[in-house]
């Protein structure tokens, strides 16, 4: 079920940082700054040659990023993106395995534009995991 | 200078029941557990498309990933594996732009059987980075 790891998504507090961080000092390619207000984030695109990381910082009041960061003041990794032929499909297997979708259980539109779910850390041994359909 | 993405390294309490969510649950193809004894861990790999995930797990009295586990008892993303061409190359541009390379700066022998670094989590937003020459 699961396909190419689409992205690994790293909360940072200071986005200007942390591009420079990576594009400096680790010497990767970034791409400018995008406000994605509707999903509460701020993102940097780091790319890499087979994959992406996505650098985020809370953007409005009701970032979904904000309670990790409250904990994990310095930043973080805060969930790894994989994409999936048939999100709806693996929604159902998933449930079926007693896994847990976060929210309604209906896929929303992610920062990419595509349909989306988030699967319950504690089903995955404390790591967030988010389903894309590719 | 940053390569591929290598493998994204999940520290787990219980490899055996985190190998069967990634395999039942997910769908993915593992590999048999590998114990690593001289890495203080034993491993397995999940085959992604374009990367992999390591599955960890502690091995031993001094695994360098049990303070880890407990502080995040349930477990979570322990590290990025990016691959370098040139590994000392690689160093010298990092310590030369400020950066902190964990242990005596020099490479050890990864569990690849390549030579890998660690490059200090508070110069990288709460990120532990490796590097190994591809």
């Amino acid at each position: 079920m699961l396909g190419r790891v689409n992205h690994i998504a790293i909360a940072v507090p200071d986005l200007a940082a942390a591009t420079a961080a990576y594009r400096d000092t680790l010497g990767a390619a970034v791409s400018p700054p995008q406000a994605l207000p509707e999903h509460g984030v701020t993102v940097v695109f780091v790319e890499l040659p087979n994959t992406k990381v996505e650098l985020l910082q809370p953007l409005g009041d009701t970032s979904p990023i904000a309670a990790f960061l409250e904990k994990n003041p310095s930043g973080g990794m805060h969930h790894i993106c994989y994409e999936v032929d048939d999100i709806l499909l693996a929604r159902d297997r998933l449930v079926e395995a007693g896994a847990r979708v976060l929210g309604d259980g209906q896929p929303k539109t992610g920062a990419h534009g595509k349909p989306v779910l988030f699967l319950h850390p504690k089903d995955f041994f404390g790591t967030l995991i988010e389903l894309e359909q590719a």
